[in-house]
């Protein structure tokens, strides 16, 4: 991917959002350029762009977008917050340009809409500085001559730096300690095989692909060191909403022994959301499990089950990774210290080292 | 399916035998014909005929193929049970129908190759009873309302019969048993989806496809009562090989106190493999993994991992359903008193209910 994933344009057609239509990779790059809060919150329903961090800009350019074009700010910012109902960085990054482009519009001589963008902009800067921070506390938990397991896609595609799990994964790469990345294809999108193997292939890891149903033999037969995910939502309690096959990975890796390990920045850590109980899981439409690039792989007419996400538990995570630092184990009291604003972050864990 | 899974031909162009092209459905109903073993051999890698019974059909079948067209019949016994070195009806097929070859050889006036058809055909028999039995045995052990959960594909399909734990399904939906049908997909070839969820339709059941990786969440959020699966072979300790996935599902049920049941006729037994060490699990083509329907799915020069089964131990599974009764729990001593000729096996066995 030369395209970057999301751009603000802000040519003679005036201001747009282009993203890297996610839904047709590999095979190619296109852009799909969003012109209102409508289009962006219909690109987002259809997965044009995914992934929690990239998510957060796509909220927060949004509503700079809105601000732009003069339509109802606050408005754009709640379509935006409930484009897709489980990943909580949407709703985050949109809350803060609307509070930016708000605090601007009260006092006289400012420009709410470039106050906006400028926060927007700002999103993308720290979120590229955690996914690097993020890569370097991850990098510490792996062991040499590492073989990680991954599901679904968190690399450069979900960010405005290299990802969550994938900027972990990619960090051990260039270290020298990555021995074999399992991508689980991660059905019934293909998140895994489509874009996290072809990340993998540019990046020159030695990585195969496998059925999601792979995983638990894989892990049985001792060929992975440490499993890492993404987040989309991780309640107050450490639950972990991801990809659905998240769960079904952690229990199989707590099983046989093997680290489990999220990786996140703090703007997927949902305080407000107490525990699973309140946790929306997204369920998408039939046609993405029984058809398949326009085929059939299901008789006609058949139902599916097909939520988008599923709920790990926090006791079933061996660590959280955040840029603030490794949450160890993953805990409500723990999860608090991590985001006390008063608490010097890294000193105030309870631990930020753990043993694999 | 209205065409038979396997027949045997015996028209003007010799004998030959029909195959349904369980490849190519539900899209279409076509008919392979293997005019020779070693049509049948390569038929048979290629997945035109799975799954555990009829495989056991196959090589009896082609064994008598191979005696009526004058080959060297031992070395086609040897071929056929060859031809997938996980399922172990292969080669069981294959050897009764020879030693019935044999055993017509050794005195005049018999006719060996009809001797070795009429073996096959009384395997065939003896396999749609089998499978009538285990359908009444494993209906039994579930309850009112059941919403069972099933992987791979072990319906009329794979049988003589019904099949095996689609036979119990089956039975169960007769009976006003079944609420809900559950139909993994089972990638990477999608046996759940095009082959289960058909027969499902067609019977009438209320079934709903999903993602192998939303088991997990299905069971923990409480919508199973019992997951059931086939067998490919199954040592003398309980250890299970069935298609892969399935060693995940025991774990998750196990984890969630599901009932795992196991349907699978005595043929599956393999008494001469003491434990999993022994069970050589089959690795197929990356091809199958990373295209579909002859798309690409993955960047190409992907590498795959892609077992064919994976293999699950006898303390994760609930209870054995055979024609002869239900053993549980699986251990190599109730295994042993099942398999005794001498024994009345009802009576003898352990437990022939379980509590679900």
């Amino acid at each position: 991917m030369d395209m970057p994933t999301l751009r603000w344009l802000d040519g003679p057609g005036g201001p747009a959002i282009a993203l890297l239509d996610q839904t047709r990779l590999p095979a190619e790059e296109v852009a799909v350029t969003c012109r209102s809060v409508g289009e962006l919150v219909a690109a987002i329903r259809r997965l044009v762009v995914r992934g929690a961090p990239v998510l957060g800009l796509a909220g927060a350019y949004g509503v700079a977008l809105a601000a732009y074009q003069g339509q109802d700010v606050t408005a754009a910012a709640a379509a935006l917050a409930g484009a897709r109902p489980t990943a909580v960085n949407l709703a985050w990054g949109a809350q803060r340009a609307l509070a930016a482009w708000r605090a601007a519009s009260r006092a006289p001589g400012n420009d709410p809409p470039a106050a906006a963008l400028a926060e927007a902009r700002s999103i993308a800067a720290a979120d590229a500085a955690a996914s690097a921070a993020m890569a370097e506390h991850g990098r510490r938990l792996l062991p040499a001559g590492a073989r990680v397991l991954t599901h679904c896609n968190t690399g450069r595609l979900v960010s405005a730096g290299e990802g969550t799990a994938f900027a972990v994964i990619l960090a051990a790469h260039r270290a020298g300690q990555l021995a074999k990345l399992w991508v689980d294809e991660t059905r019934p999108l293909l998140q895994g095989a489509r874009l996290t193997a072809y990340e993998a292939q540019r990046a020159g890891i030695d990585y195969a692909v496998l059925p999601d149903a792979a995983a638990a033999g894989l892990l049985a037969s001792g060929e992975v060191d440490a499993v890492l995910t993404g987040a989309d939502r991780i309640a107050a309690d450490g639950s972990v909403a991801n990809k659905v096959g998240t769960y079904g990975l952690a229990v199989l890796a707590r099983q046989h022994s093997v680290p489990f390990l999220v990786v996140a920045p703090m703007s997927t850590i949902d305080y407000s959301t107490p525990d699973s109980g309140g946790i929306v899981v997204e369920h998408r439409a039939a046609a993405e499990v029984t058809t398949l690039a326009g085929q059939a792989i299901a008789p006609p007419g058949s139902a599916a089950y097909n939520p988008a996400f599923d709920v790990t538990p926090g006791h079933l995570i061996s660590a959280l990774v955040t840029e603030r630092g490794v949450v160890q184990p993953v805990t409500a009291g723990n999860l608090r210290v991590l985001g006390d604003p008063q608490a010097p972050p890294k000193s105030a864990l309870p631990a930020i080292s753990v043993e694999l």
